[in-house]
């Protein structure tokens, strides 16, 4: 009865309960599931957990788990794992599985071809809609999904699609080139997978069909993967723009974390090694100018603030927009306006403030001057760089938030100093 | 002719034509379509072209059109317009569609009520197959979707739920009670948008059904909905990071960009200024030792990076690990585990740096234990930060990176010039 019991929740929660269990517990459950049961569960564990508990099972049921999982969850699988465990499950899984498996390796990640599946429906367009209704029951038992089924030539070249709503509402006796819809949005087998989740969002699709160059169904890409991908691509520009190389896989130790973020943290560090040398040439200013010192942090911290606003604005108008030549120069032209407000309200409000505070109208003007210059700069440069990554084919995502902070602090500091300089005869 | 090429393509192809047309051209395109197809075409508007161009257009066929669009898009459109513009649509609008509409005005904005649509295919469990089948035909041109069928009992209270595909697997005779899964996962109607999605991509369901207290079925979240709620919180979250407040509608003009990012600046700048009040106390040994200045966009800089690293990474961590205690307090261990050692690190290579640039060991000791304490403590904040409003029930992702890097420099300066003081004798 624990058999039944236990089928009968989702498989999702299936993989939650197996995951919490002493592998005594898991090694049981595993001798009550048939391959093909053990592959629902396993799709749904995290790759961390497949990796070690794939270890705890038979290599001859673990093969044909994998046979008998979407083509794609057996490749996210089989991607987490060493070369030589990889050949040696697909050296004793059945022939075709294992070779279906070893086409979708070969495809580049994070392309249309790494998230595809093979398990698709298609027919000819000569069939009645009666005998499609026979093929789809028939192949339901094995597909990723039925509800879209593809049509092909004989050379299985993409032709048409139907959806099973349609389907079911068509007369049976109705040829599916009849109604089937030929002007089928599709993506290629090399086309970046961001691109393919822009367009299931755009499209409302339940499910992609992916082609090669000469027109052929290669595989189809499902909602649910999409999903994960959004969740993915997200994760990625969110940890870019905090300067953090990507938490996909969570860290559970002090040291891997810190030795994940130590090497960005190393340059940032070096970075602003060459900001205090850069101070240090005005060290004559400020020994008879102290009061300059207490403005640094200020500056520096606004002209951080604005190109972080800067930047993140522009990575995701270029994200939205997909950036045809035009929008981007109205971009640039807009936030060069847009810095020029800013800076100007920051740096009289910041004058009149200093002026209150020390009674100093040339500090005053000094740092307001400061405040305005920079915050221009910094939110023009801010919304520069990743429009330059973009034209030079680099994903505009990767420009850190802390390397423009930084960059900014330098600016900054060569900006006020120049001017303190310029103003040193009133300010003394 | 043009009508029957035009309803041929995608309906998201149909409204991006539609909208790069001037206004005649859209008015004669409009003249064509009836409202159920140009309702198709409207939803694929983004709602700022549904505000201009629904002004174009009779408002008898406005009414007419939001009738026959799927209820929750019907809201979106109307959610973006003046209450008096509402009320006169829904007063000419067909009586059922408009109360069917009105419901779903209601509901709190990110919440699944929000989100969902009414025009689901539910059936009572005594059905046969082939009955069933017959009812879901008839109701397919209506329904959202029809790859899930509802099970309801004669109150409209949820008891099952069965798939396309199991219907058309299933023998025609078998009752609904039989084959159904009688263990339905479902939300409730004042669920967050943002647990919905995740449970989508966690079951990878293509909809969810959207129950009240007492388990009625009120309505149905499509999976195509679910993606555009993954896309605006990954967006938000994104925003909040860079500490600009939601870029959802793009800002067109350097004005409204600039209105909308200044307050937040206006606040940091008087937090900076605060800080530069603080640095002023320290402006007798800052012009005995005018070398202490030079270091001061370093420190900062390295606090408020490390800051907005460990925000970011305790931001992730509770959004997915959806934030038991027993893992939170993992967290926050494994923070402070990771800021003592990215501490050490950086501190011990900015005295050696320091020490060889400038031969002054008390000065590369002074900077280096400066380092050390604040990425110590700055790493803590930032993860603990997050934590506490996830406690507070306040959503840990408008914990801003600005702020942090803002909260960090006051930190960072307290502490530098704190121990400079200390230091004094040996410095001068
Ligand atoms: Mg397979
Ligand atoms: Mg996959
Ligand atoms: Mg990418
Ligand atoms: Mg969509
Ligand atoms: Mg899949
Ligand atoms: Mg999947
Ligand atoms: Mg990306
Ligand atoms: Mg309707
Ligand atoms: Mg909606
Ligand atoms: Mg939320
Ligand atoms: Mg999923
Ligand atoms: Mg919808
Ligand atoms: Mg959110």
């Amino acid at each position: 009865a624990f058999r039944e019991e236990f089928l009968e929740v989702h498989p999702y929660d299936q993989a939650r309960f197996y995951v919490s269990q002493e592998q005594d517990v898991r090694q049981q459950i595993s001798s009550y599931l048939s391959p093909s049961e053990m592959a629902e569960l396993f799709h749904n564990l995290d790759s961390e957990d497949q990796e070690s508990t794939l270890e705890e099972m038979e290599p001859a049921y673990v093969a044909d788990m994998l046979a008998q999982m979407y083509a794609d969850d057996a490749v996210d699988v089989l991607n987490e794992l060493e070369k030589d465990q990889v050949v040696s499950y697909l050296t004793i899984m059945d022939d075709e599985a294992a070779q279906e498996i070893k086409d979708l390796l070969h495809y580049e990640e994070k392309t249309a071809g790494s998230i595809m599946t093979t398990e698709f429906v298609a027919i000819l367009a000569n069939h009645t809609i009666k005998n499609a209704m026979k093929i789809l029951k028939s192949e339901a038992p094995d597909a990723e999904t039925i509800y879209y089924i593809y049509v092909v030539d004989d050379e299985e070249r993409l032709v048409g699609v139907i959806s099973l709503r349609d389907l079911i509402i068509a007369d049976d006796d109705k040829l599916i080139s009849e109604v089937m819809n030929d002007r089928v949005v599709s993506v290629s087998v090399s086309e970046d997978q961001e691109h393919v989740a822009r367009m299931m969002k755009d499209y409302d699709f339940l499910a992609v069909p992916v082609l090669d160059f000469q027109r052929h169904l290669l595989g189809i890409i499902t909602v649910d993967d999409i999903l994960d991908v959004m969740e993915e691509e997200a994760s990625e520009d969110y940890s870019k723009l905090a300067g953090v190389p990507n938490f996909e896989s969570q860290d559970h130790s002090a040291f891997s974390a810190a030795r994940k973020r130590l090497p960005w943290l190393i340059i940032l560090l070096f970075l602003g090694m060459f900001t205090a040398s850069l101070i240090g040439r005005f060290e004559e200013i400020l020994s008879q100018v102290s009061i300059l010192a207490v403005f640094i942090p200020l500056i520096a911290g606004m002209a951080g603030n604005t190109g972080t606003q800067a930047l993140a604005v522009a990575v995701r108008g270029i994200a939205i927009g997909d950036g045809d030549r035009k929008s981007k120069m109205q971009m640039l032209r807009k936030e060069i306006g847009t810095g020029l407000i800013i800076g100007f309200v920051c740096g009289i409000l910041v004058m009149i403030v200093v002026d209150l505070w020390k009674h100093n109208i040339v500090l005053g003007m000094l740092v307001g001057v400061a405040i305005f210059t920079t915050l221009t700069i910094s939110t023009m440069s801010g919304a520069l760089i990743p429009l330059l990554m973009h034209k030079l084919k680099i994903d505009p995502a990767v420009a850190s938030g802390p390397f423009i902070t930084t960059l900014n602090d330098i600016i900054s500091v060569l900006i006020y100093f120049g001017l303190a300089t310029l103003l040193m005869n009133y300010l003394v």
